[in-house]
């Protein structure tokens, strides 16, 4: 199967958590938003969000395209694909168990985002930089310990070095993602906090220098961090 | 198969999706924080999240137990509820298709919530009442819109009256919570923009009037609408 992905271009967003599974797995996929031509592009990007012709609209990017199938929604994506690229075992209560621990990664992404946009996704973060200050202090005191903390117990729970043990699964990639992210946008309080959470950061370096994985980052496919993803580095956010 | 239930026992919540697909399909549950005694309360809730021998220990509540399996994240007990109360078709892409539809309804939830509470959970309403008021105004101007019309659209595609077409499925009974609870909410917002969204209004009073459904909302088992859950009525929102 070759897979297209439809994702902004420029930044590494939701769309990350699919480009990992599909570079992982070393799937044949055409990131379709970063190619020019026809049929590519931004163009072809809005052409299923604005179609009212498309029987199943995805609401936003990413979204997939396998033969006719679209797919929509991050967590939903690799619960299709999980199982295709072999990064999923095939019992459905560890199917759903591992789709349960990338849905709650697709809650901390949304309090990831809204630290600098507290207000409205419409605005620019200036605009918002009053209530983003004070939204953070309580995202790095209580919601940063919340959701490292459940994901490590979980390591734990597990045994490790993966969330499910001694089997890898494209959750695995994610949590390499919010490790990443997260030392990116905030690197003072993860300096400080990430011994509480030895497994996860042990995982994260693992799943860093798996073949396939270390290829992509070091690749021209991996789009650097910036300022308008949902990772941001805004030094006064991060005290 | 006797469901369990766990979810906040005062509050509608994330946790009536899943009461609501339940009640519907006239399955055997509890509500296990709502009974008293051994067993039962708040107490019971709590266990599984801070019990650190669970070896899938959910993020947060509402959690589903089947068995030996248990299951969290509202839109995840729904996938797995859907095939066995009949609420959604067996083939896969459906399946798919109606579980991303759920998680559209979750992100949407999210934003509902964070009308009332932009900064933190942790803090009240009134300690965050500025930020909410200039929250809310987007919220109205640009989200409602945005979601509403896009369910709209997915009607209009299937040609109605559900979001399959001809076919029930629980997402529809997720429509009827969402158009409820934003009347509950938000009335004048919701006044002034239904007749937008003719179909959504036209499934949710077909949804409202389902037998099993009907004799729901007029039990004592349907919470009231209140100021502590996800949907909250604060006129200084709803201008």
């Amino acid at each position: 199967m070759r897979y297209e992905l439809y994702y902004w271009p420029s930044i590494q967003g939701r769309g990350e958590f699919v480009r990992l599974a599909l570079e992982d797995a070393a799937a044949v996929y055409v990131d379709v938003a970063r190619r020019s031509g026809r049929g590519y592009g931004i163009a072809a990007l809005e052409r299923f969000l604005e179609n009212r012709s498309v029987a199943k609209p995805p609401f936003a990017p990413p979204y997939l395209k396998a033969g006719d199938l679209i797919v929509g929604q991050t967590a939903a994506i690799l619960l299709y694909l999980g199982p295709r690229l072999d990064l999923v075992p095939k019992t459905e209560s560890t199917r759903l168990w591992v789709h349960q621990l990338q849905l709650t990664v697709s809650d901390f992404l949304v309090e990831i985002h809204d630290t600098h946009h507290p207000i409205a996704s419409s605005l620019y973060y200036r605009q918002q930089k009053e209530e983003a200050l004070r939204r953070t202090r309580y995202f790095r005191r209580e919601r940063v310990p919340k959701f490292l903390g459940y994901f490590e117990s979980v390591l734990r729970q597990s045994g490790g070095p993966y969330l499910l043990g001694r089997r890898f699964s494209y959750v695995d990639l994610s949590m390499f993602q919010l490790v990443e992210g997260l030392r990116y946008a905030f690197p003072r309080t993860m300096a400080r906090s990430e011994r509480a959470y030895p497994r996860l950061i042990a995982l994260h370096g693992k799943v860093a220098s798996r073949p396939n994985i270390a290829r992509y980052l070091a690749s021209e496919r991996r789009i650097p961090f910036n300022e308008y993803g949902i990772f941001r580095h805004y030094p006064e956010l991060d005290r």
